[in-house]
């Protein structure tokens, strides 16, 4: 169609970004070309750059520069407290909440089914040999609660406790600040059911 | 935050890409890190690529790989006409109805004074110079019906014809398949103004 090759390329590069179909990548390409030549540029590098540094921390699989991330390596961290989560994203949150002193575990994905993504792919062994290295004293499961969040929690708990690991789950109920109208029949079924007993 | 620069600036660059923000862009580099490492390579090589290789076509400002693009140089297209559009996307577009063997113009913009674009950014000297090169008949202003296409179409239009260009603007209407229950009055009205007498 009398569209140069190098283009072409790039509008079909662009496609790999999640989200993006054949019209966004179009717009994004002639975008770049037009308007933001630098940025173009400095996206490249800084893919080139990221894609050669970045690789797996060796204790909690988070994505580090080098061996063992500066989180896992801090004195000032709970090392008897394990906190699992499906992405760095999440791990980014609850960090965000100051309310967490322990160290994390990153699975990188979910078990989803759907998506081909069984037990044996998210490569639970090191989260087991962490789990188990006579530190650790629970471990808090703080994947989504999605349905794929909430099967995988159920297989890492079943899993950890058949080796003897005292396992958590993250509280699900109201959101602080919610108003009973506008929270989903599901969310109060659960709250109504996870109820605590009031002290004092 | 604990997040390598490496990342941080990955997540920075990506926001180069029109309609990215914080979230998206966090999405995305966490994706292609865990899941895409390929496409990511792909897409640094093939920005490198395009950078390096697509320039302005010298006649109709399209982008292309050649001094002049290979439309340009086409012996089957109608030199007397001459289709202005803002974009390559445009042009891409026309292209695809089949019903049009002229060459094209191509602003890359349109004259949007809130953005700070004037008539003096889409540096219109080189459409003058086509449009008046003695070879063009017609000059067919095929930018957006929007606010700024118009403004762009009109300014253009006093532009050409106060050198004695030919100059006329695609239609507008009810589109093919329309059924006037659906089209907003505005398009309605202008169906109604510029209604063609039927003949036969």
């Amino acid at each position: 169609m009398n569209t140069p090759s190098s283009l072409e390329s790039l509008i079909e590069a662009l496609r790999c970004l999640p989200g993006v179909g054949p019209k966004s990548a179009q717009r994004m390409a002639y975008y770049l070309l037009q308007h933001n030549r630098s940025g173009a540029q400095r996206l490249a590098e800084s893919l080139q750059l990221a894609l050669g540094a970045l690789r797996h921390c060796q204790r909690c699989n988070t994505f580090t520069e080098s061996e063992i991330c500066s989180r896992c390596l801090s004195h000032k961290r709970d090392g008897s407290l394990l906190c699992v989560v499906e992405t760095p994203v999440d791990m980014n949150m609850l960090e965000q909440t100051h309310a967490y002193a322990g160290l994390y575990y990153v699975l990188m994905g979910r078990v989803s089914p759907l998506d081909g993504i069984g037990a044996g792919e998210l490569h639970l062994e090191r989260l087991l040999a962490r789990a188990c290295d006579g530190v650790v004293r629970e471990v808090i499961i703080a994947t989504n609660y999605t349905n794929e969040g909430e099967a995988t929690a159920h297989y890492l708990s079943e899993l950890l406790r058949s080796r003897g690991v005292s396992v958590s789950r993250i509280a699900r109920g109201v959101p602080v600040g919610g108003e009973l109208e506008y929270v989903d029949a599901g969310t109060l079924a659960q709250a109504l059911r996870e109820r605590r007993p009031l002290v004092g």
